[in-house]
């Protein structure tokens, strides 16, 4: 017996697809949909739709934008000599929310990871080289802390360094407020050898 | 400085309105959104205006429906004599899937809550009496076994019984699997007074 009628478990159907979103989660939001107003489930359509019709990247840093430019690349406040290379927009937009980072950034869309089959010609890294033409100061690996994202940040490293700019990567430690003994052993040694004098 | 551009902003913004979908899974949702064929994308966005359009309520349970009545109600093989009283399509929804359950449903879309304003009138009861004009065995009270959900049930049960049609009530006590130790001393005793002959 079906459960809903075609329409209502298409919905469904659909939101079970996004990530996170389990059958059950999805069933709630379809409900919740459905009980909206007429014009505010129209508006998450819309919402759909028009952000990625008219989505596309940044042809500075690769961020996703509607604009040729995002706005942090448009920014005439940044310091375009600085230059903080990133997985995905996710992690752009969690050092952003810092607000004490003044550089600009270069989105990879990815890491190397030959287990994926993900190779140096799958992100953005040809872009980041070309970006390097114009005066750069300096590159910040802010790749994630795990296999892939350290194996990216030593690729970078090797190509960058011959052009002599400076490369730098972000601390890896203990988190702020972590408790020494909850702490994984990699991290108790990566924060013993990123010691810095006091 | 704004993150994202507008239409990025504002999907985020729509997914974060979703019922247990907070900041972050919004952005999480949002960049797969981005991310996915444009086809998917817009499939998204239809299933969700098609369904709100068309979605109405069965007009014999107050299920949710795109139909006069709804695939439970239009068949021929439930008995339309038992009808299984419930808060929201959601918990129909359960019971159905237990695969068992041969009668069919009438939805409140609510239980009677003083705190919230919800009285008799807001939620479908006057529905349910109308139902009862015709030829029905029994009613099965499935509202939930919180305050709301026992306080409706009371309040069924004090209108159906003096027209003669059986009321019952789903029971309560130890979920299946349930460690006697970690139930609540409510459940405890509700299962006492429930016991049943073996």
């Amino acid at each position: 017996m079906e459960l809903y009628s075609e329409k209502i478990n298409r919905l469904i159907e659909e939101f079970s697809r996004l990530p996170g979103i389990g059958r059950k989660s999805a069933q709630r939001l379809a409900f919740h949909v459905l009980n909206m107003p007429q014009e505010q489930a129209e508006g998450l359509a819309y919402a759909i739709t028009d952000a990625r019709r008219s989505v596309c990247y940044c042809k500075e840093c690769f961020n996703l934008t509607d604009r040729e430019l995002c706005p942090i690349c448009a920014s005439d406040s940044r310091n375009k000599r600085i230059i903080m290379v990133v997985e995905n927009p996710r992690d752009l937009a969690a050092y952003e929310k810092t607000g004490k980072y003044t550089g600009v950034y270069h989105v990879l869309h990815g890491a190397i990871s030959p287990m994926l089959g993900i190779g140096p010609n799958e992100i953005r890294l040809k872009e980041l080289l070309l970006r390097l033409q114009q005066d750069v100061d300096e590159v910040i690996i802010a790749t994630n802390s795990s296999l892939e994202g350290e194996a990216t940040a030593m690729y970078i490293s090797k190509l960058v360094k011959p052009a002599g700019i400076k490369v730098s990567r972000i601390a890896s430690g203990i988190p702020v407020g972590g408790d020494l003994e909850n702490i994984d052993e990699v991290t108790l040694l990566k924060a013993l050898d990123g010691r810095t004098p006091l």
